[in-house]
């Protein structure tokens, strides 16, 4: 047995969460407001050790987390980034594994009932909440923000915000929403129909001021659908 | 004192690299002979245990890695993805935060010497190296060159295995050999302009069988350059 096979000089290390739903105020994330040292009281992004004992992988124990803090079993999750160093957590080494899970605001709506009650949806001001986080907390949500903004640009991501079933009309303004941008409405549903994640759900349509509208879903809500190019 | 502050409810926690290099033969990646249990004498990836006592942090656990099996110290580093479960290591619950490392030509041809005893270059062949290897890292790998397939179409990352000093077209050689597909020269040069990451070195040209041709060099070598759009 080598020093490094003793436990003394392992890291710790917990998983964290940055889960984002849309509200009427924009882009929103879940913040857990800590009960215990170190930084007892502040908000800070929801995580976890891992539970060695329970936890089949990594995925397992975001999973894990996520259900604890929002009843929620199966959005859209994504590994963001892995940050470790001797100085972000007084109690030590310390590694943090970075999820970010989109839900949708049915799974919001539906789910108000199970989330944690130390857990509160906060609407994202520029990089962060507008208020300090714990630990580099910050820092990792600054990173998510950085990763969604860029996905938006040429992914399907907008979609996995919205709820179960949607328009075209409602998809593009969640586009514009998260890119601060106005575009163009035939280019906009050319690149949706060329990206092939939407399925129409057959006989529903939407009455809204002129015209009905067709009435859409996710192919996959589980992953993302990536285009060739910027949107 | 939780029971999760307790050492034996740690992870194991590794930092693994897939450190990339050109070859006449084409891309090749840096294999390691373990000598030591769990897979004894069977080819790995470089890596080792996160030393808490000495590395300030994740990367610069993967930088001390890279050091001690090539001798090089500051290429294109970049974090690809953490992997961690309760089966990947017969040892127990372990994380593997892997990193990619792409080392100039004249990296490898300087640093030949202080090459570690145990590590050698092996042609990448399809999706890994035509063997088997020890641990989950077959798919580390194949993640790793699934990542760098992926950056060629969008990124200046071929011209990071290059010698320090290139003309374009060995440039588009480098892209071409990474691609599997030849490109439209004057297409080529305009995004290579349009990315705006080569420095022509001033006055120094090379004879090539026809005209003489602009020596570039890379202007960051630490990180790489996006294109808005594939190549």
């Amino acid at each position: 047995m080598t020093t490094h096979d003793n436990d003394a000089f392992k890291p710790i290390a917990t998983v964290d969460l940055a889960i984002f739903s849309l509200s009427p105020a924009g882009l929103s994330v879940l913040l857990v407001r800590r009960a215990n040292a170190p930084f007892a009281g502040e908000w800070a992004l929801p995580g976890g050790w891992i539970h060695i004992d329970k936890d089949l992988d990594l995925e397992a124990a975001a999973r894990r987390v996520l259900k604890e803090k929002t009843g929620v079993e199966t959005p859209y999750l994504e590994q963001l980034q892995t940050t470790g160093s001797a100085g972000r957590d007084p109690r030590g080494w310390s590694i943090s594994i970075v999820y970010i899970a989109l839900l949708s605001a049915d799974d919001v709506e539906k789910r108000r009932d199970a989330m944690a009650e130390d857990a509160e949806w906060r609407p994202v001001e520029g990089d962060g909440v507008g208020f300090p986080i714990a630990f580099d907390h910050a820092a990792l949500l600054k990173e998510a923000l950085g990763r969604i903004r860029n996905k938006v640009e040429y992914s399907s991501l907008p979609g996995h915000l919205l709820p179960a079933r949607f328009t075209l009309s409602e998809l593009q303004s969640v586009y514009e929403n998260l890119l601060g941008r106005k575009l163009d409405k035939s280019a906009f549903r050319k690149r949706m129909a060329e990206a092939d994640f939407l399925e129409p759900i057959e006989g529903e349509l939407r009455r809204a001021s002129n015209r009905p509208a067709q009435v859409f879903r996710l192919k996959d809500i589980k992953s993302l659908a990536l285009f060739d190019r910027r949107i």
